[in-house]
């Protein structure tokens, strides 16, 4: 069975040797010393490695069950629930005001990858809680907040996103479901919705859906739309649970991963609702919460990475096989171990190599986050929402491949259940598909973020890679192995936004047809950026003699790894991206 | 569920537009003509419609079950199987002499294509038969022939190849099954072998399994490797089937995917095997052998791609979402279907440009195969020597590749089991691993083909893509938009092979830590040539008017995309290669 180790030392250096977080000006940063942070890590990495990692396997295995008309978790869940609840893990970044602790959004997530990397299924119930509070925290009434939010802060009370239904994700002006304003001002809502993560189970006292629907005689297709609270059980004003709602478990989807996490088709039958927010301003509610959401589900792809890679290693480093074509390290044994030879290496260095700058690009994306909500500051505010469809997609898109990579170390073990390592691969694949798919990531970044405020975000971040490399183009070392390649992947995303200037206006299918090749080439930047950067920290580390030098070579070699053999990639996807619209709309539709 | 069509013109524009199969010199050969070969492939292709492909989800839900002691196949497989039987088809390209129609490999391998396309875990079984079938005619004698051959083609027996023991799969030299000789000439076989596909089940009379074991006293390592015919049943002289043999099934493996296929781990104790060939010649016999099977593995690759690709057109043009960015398509409806939007396209034009190219490459490879065979051609034989971890790697990987793509395109609906797409990712993925994981195939390509035979073949390979672009350098449509994209991936592949002549030679390493790249960068010139030479065949058939237009006019676009968006990633694994051993072996295991 797969182990689960958090990687404090990596999360720290980040925080720290990177982003220097604590001398940040952001609120609340300044308790982020050093000593804090790692004792926060090394706390949540026991209940990551110990509770929840063990369950990973049996989430995968016993998957949910739905039983009259209840959803029963893997055994397991509910202790381990109870254990994050009693440890105030659900309360981490919440609003104090509501039973929370305040923290900024860049511990929040720091600790996030520890409990979604040892097990994604079961991180998704307080996942999605955490998504529905921050909606409730953003929109609702005072009274609504006093109501809803300290439970849900505690996780005694898990929420759920409602907004798919069986013939339309992506386009939600489709939607059917409907909410009928009754005298009491509260709404009967009548509908189906389906991929309802968390949608129920035996976890908590109640669950908290927020529910898309439209409201009879509103504006047609997604300006109709309205967001309502929906709970399972009513709740009277005193907050003591009443009734059973009109809400019901339809059935359980069988997925390719994620078993422990109940999928549900949720049934909504005249059900007590709501308003959250104004009436037809649903989408602009859900919007407000979408880079936090989507930045955490970059974050589950790269967690899901994390942990492939480390199993990988271990079996790298211990299964017996062949001989290093240099001479056998390992003479006294019947072969040497995989770690020898050259092509595991290269694919556990594409894992490392990954793992580490999307790492680092996460906590940088959650930092610009503190610094948009506790500060205000716009500029942060444009970057953060350019930089998440890039977070999201390439992260979660890279997350998948390194799991599948990290499976083919293995060999034929890999394929096999029982070594956990193909639901690492079946995990991470939702991560591509949910939040907004990836092309949808990609059209989001292409035909909105790009242009956005007048392209301005786009140049911030191009001046942002353009200053550093002035900085410290006096540093040799640094020069020739990080800020050329970083200059010349830059100058290709320069190169594919000029494309998409010169020929979008005309035809807008010429900037849509290389969307999502821009996407990753945008990803590949900033990775090269983040590399660049952590090498400037590791050497100036070094040169200090402080700390560990071998952590801050280990650092530089992964870098140079990153930037030689990923960062090329660049080019490729510029490539793609001038073919233009011809070859990818020549076809008419009956020629497929 | 998901359909199956058997791409019928495609086969047939491979078969004769492009190979000109039946004006080749080859025995066998001239009965292939158009009339002939559209006949089985539509008569395949029924069966692969009707029969096997409504039975892939059943293979997939079900599993294979061990009941006391036996396999028991999914619901409907054992009457699928007899009628493949019946039809004759496992006895297609098998010796007219024990059975077979005597087909070319070429015609097996178009017909292998269709029922791995509708069901891979079904076709598993014959196609281990067919492996072992190969490897008895290849090395038994007269008597073993005809013993075990006419049951094996006819399928009323089938076949296995045990390899992989728990602690040994690539390095076979660790093997600890022991094969006792007995004074009867027969052998005594105990130990225990893993992940063995088609182990057992309860479709044929008999299993015939090919085990690789230790005569005690023989060399070291590989070296002392001999192979065996071990069957589940007893046969005596008249070809009765009496007792049972020490054979039994540990038990069936949890996987991925190929649920429908048992995957057995196999014990033997003491039970009664024949030597096939010589003594420790067992890893000699099996590398005849290899070629094909790994053909065979590339195949099935790629018609997963297909299988999932046609799939994913399907819901693009069905499901309704969004609206064209150049204005509604469907004003009537309520959006527009999926295929309208470039990204989609974008996703199944990748995916459609590899699929035909693939196909071509496999069936190209099929006929150097029948070319080596029936005409004992040595240029042939090294060419497809060569080409064969290029097919074995490339064609799995991107045929993985793909069937996520396709999965891709039904955003959530691709994750949820009921679908079906989730079934064509998971089976692919075993192409990736089995008969040779794909880093073998790369360190096959570079440390042993492309040196092999003073690397004549590689030469020999470069003179075909160079002859082909000289003979065409006249034909302007041609040249731009084909040879000289065809050039500039060649020219990379020649200054990939360059560098690790340059390199290699002092560090081993530094060709080695380019094999995976180099294996696929040779794939892109090799589906780069099927291309340009596809799209010749497509001009040349367009200006005699004849045939199909609209079929040849998409060929050229198909081609012209794969050309401008899938080739100029050549260039980005030849700057991976060209950056040589050190960012790959830079750290200690211990950084890892």
């Amino acid at each position: 069975m797969p182990s689960y180790t958090a990687p404090v030392n990596d999360i720290q250096f980040v925080l720290h040797a990177l982003l220097d977080a604590p001398s940040q000006d952001i609120p609340g940063y300044s308790e982020l010393d050093a000593d804090f942070t790692a004792a926060v890590l090394e706390e949540a990495g026991k209940i990551a490695g110990n509770v929840l990692a063990p369950l990973n396997a049996v989430g995968d295995r016993e998957g949910c069950v739905l039983e009259n008309g209840v959803v029963r978790t893997p055994t397991g869940f509910k202790d381990a629930f109870d254990q994050m609840k009693e440890g105030g893990w659900t309360a981490l970044d919440c609003d104090p005001e509501f039973g929370g602790q305040g923290m900024p959004v860049l511990l929040g997530t720091a600790v996030g990858e520890l409990f979604s990397g040892a097990n994604q299924s079961f991180t998704m119930y307080q996942g999605l809680t955490h998504g529905a509070y921050s909606a409730i925290h953003a929109h609702g009434t005072e009274a609504q907040k006093a109501k809803w939010l300290p439970r849900m802060v505690s996780c005694d009370w898990t929420g759920t996103m409602n907004l798919t239904e069986p013939h339309c994700g992506t386009d939600l002006g489709l939607m059917r479901t409907k909410a009928v304003p009754q005298d009491d001002g509260s709404y009967r809502i009548t509908g189906q919705k389906i991929f309802i993560s968390a949608g129920d189970h035996d976890m908590s006292a109640n669950v908290v859906h927020l529910v898309l629907a439209k409201i009879p005689g509103g504006p047609e297709g997604i300006k109709g739309v309205s967001l309502f609270i929906v709970p399972k059980f009513l709740v009277d004003d005193e907050g003591t649970i009443g009734a059973r709602n009109g809400v019901s478990v339809g059935k359980l989807e069988e997925k390719m991963g994620i078993h422990g996490n109940s999928t549900c088709v949720m049934n909504y039958d005249e059900a007590e609702g709501y308003l959250l927010g104004s009436e037809h301003k649903g989408m602009r509610a859900m919007f407000t919460m979408m880079n936090e959401a989507r930045l955490g589900v970059a974050m589950q792809g790269m967690a899901q990475a994390e942990a492939a890679y480390q199993n990988a290693v271990i079996y790298a480093k211990d299964r017996l096989q062949g001989r290093a074509v240099t001479g056998a390290e390992n003479p006294d044994g019947p072969a040497d171990p995989l770690i020898v030879h050259p092509d595991v290496r290269r694919n556990l260095m594409d894992q490392k190599s990954f793992v580490e700058g999307a790492r680092a690009f996460m906590l940088w994306g959650a930092n610009l986050l503190d610094r948009s909500h506790r500060m205000n500051d716009a500029e942060a505010e444009g970057l953060v929402s350019l930089l998440t469809p890039v977070l999201k997609g390439f992260l979660t898109d890279k997350g998948f491949e390194c799991a599948v990579a990290a499976q083919q170390v293995y060999g034929g073990h890999g394929y096999i259940e029982e070594w956990g390592m193909s639901q690492f691969a079946r995990d991470a694949r939702i991560t591509q598909i949910y939040e907004g798919a990836n092309g949808v990531q990609a059209l989001d970044l292409v035909g909105r973020k790009l242009a956005a405020d007048g392209g301005k975000h786009v140049m911030g971040f191009f001046e942002l890679v353009k200053a550093f490399i002035k900085e410290n183009e006096g540093d040799e070392a640094l020069k020739a192995d990080f800020l050329e390649p970083l200059k010349s992947a830059s100058k290709d995303l320069q190169a594919a936004g000029m494309f998409f200037m010169q020929h979008g206006m005309k035809n807008p299918n010429a900037a849509l047809s290389g969307s999502y090749d821009f996407m990753h080439l945008f990803g590949h930047v900033c990775l090269g950026l983040m590399w660049a950067r952590m090498a400037k920290a590791a050497s100036t580390a070094l040169a200090s003699q402080t700390g560990d030098a071998a952590f801050y070579e280990t650092k530089l070699a992964t870098g140079r790894y990153y930037m030689a053999r990923q960062l090329p990639a660049t080019k490729m996807h510029l490539a793609r991206i001038e073919s233009g619209a011809a070859p990818v709309m020549a076809l008419s539709a009956a020629a497929f």
